[in-house]
């Protein structure tokens, strides 16, 4: 594993999800992060309400995906993965949903709680900007280190 | 509960789908649905890939989602939902992801399994245009009565 | 709702916990507990191994699923569903192993964190005797007040 | 890979499930397997129900455990895991509750739905003795060959 000046990986990382078409596309913002953590959010559109006027279920699961995603980019574990040209793949997502948002911007903020060598686990917690809950998140990662 | 002709429902329900903002912006399509059932699909667009240029796992779960839903609009169950001004809310969400899709496009077929007076159980499975499981899902769904 | 003493309630549910022969059978003790709350544990023995000799995952679902049991049985919430003679019934159980546990006893934190009028949320963490992580699980209760 | 005989291999293991100290315990009976399939059963006994007289959610979850790994024992990925020293192992467990079950047995019919050179998924239903479902249930394993 090469040498890696953190602040530097930072950068590039956060370049990276400035550019990111998939988070323009949605209107995704990477708040802040560092290994293991990270705090990504998104605003309410009129084309990310459901039929019932409240963001769409599948915003908020993308958005727990994308934080947990996040989470991991600056670990140690990660970046060996990517040296070795190995793998690491979410094999599942959990969201619970716990309250709709009609307004204003969900948050997420994602942990990597667990990281052996072959296994993972994330969890997130989504607010809404008045510090409320509005869903639960969690995934399950697998490493698969290249040679 | 009014009586209703499926057809007129069904074409209206359509009607929504091809107009919807949501779908319009992830280009989600209701190929077709019928109560407890629906196949939708989305194209892989370059605005929709992750960093490793496959699908964002996050529309895979939002198909899944959506899928379901439409799975659940045309039964007599979610009509008197809606004719008593009740609810009827996703508690949860779960996808695993069982391979990438990395051209084409991801088809989902939806199903409601379960559908007691308080609680739904759907689920989904998810292929890519040679067939091959990509992605499973299920949703708890919970049901709550107007008055 | 009829007025109850806190402490009377706790013991009458230690005694029927003490008294209770599906934990007799386990070896499942309550060491204690509080509204939405409570620590319980289980004791490796021989008839509780798997075929790799740890800790059957069966046992530490079952420990989880019992927890939270305790940790609803004192809430207010759960009181009311009782005098009402509602239900309360836990929808799904998802428990995620992170390592075996060979020797000593598993113990169970369990907490309600969300408690709403048609849903609850609980989750749990269990550790070995050292106090290491080896599963952690949550689960999805649907209350239905009676009349 | 060393030859085997599937019928020697499964008289190993069903002589294995008979004498197995924990299936003794809660009176789990082997009804049949076969490779990425197994049906297991469990009679409702007094020290196996909970505090409303149905039998405790636990059970389910552990036949359902049980039963998976049932299904698995005789595939060729696990007979390879086992001649290499390698290890397969249970990543989580899920289990929805869709009746409860207040006399009779559970009957569990497990399936290895997917099998890959990493990870696995598989389902189960459980049935009471006139086949209506009172659970479902899937977990994820993850699959390491050893050298």
């Amino acid at each position: 594993m090469t040498q890696r000046d953190p602040e530097v990986l930072k950068q590039k990382l956060r370049k990276f999800a400035e550019d990111f078409a998939f988070f323009k596309l949605l209107g995704i913002e990477l708040v802040d992060f560092s290994p293991k953590w990270s705090k990504t959010r998104v605003a309410l559109r009129d084309d990310l309400r459901n039929a019932n006027g409240v963001m769409h279920g599948g915003i908020i699961a993308t958005l727990i995906d994308a934080g947990i995603t996040q989470a991991m980019l600056m670990t140690d574990e990660y970046q060996q993965v990517r040296d070795t040209k190995g793998s690491m793949t979410s094999v599942d997502l959990r969201v619970k949903y716990l309250r709709p948002l009609s307004s204003g911007a969900a948050i997420c903020e994602a942990r990597i709680t667990h990281l052996g060598k072959r296994v993972g686990h994330a969890s997130a917690v989504v607010t809404n900007e008045e510090g409320k809950e509005i869903a639960l998140g969690d995934s399950i990662v697998m490493i698969t280190l290249g040679t």
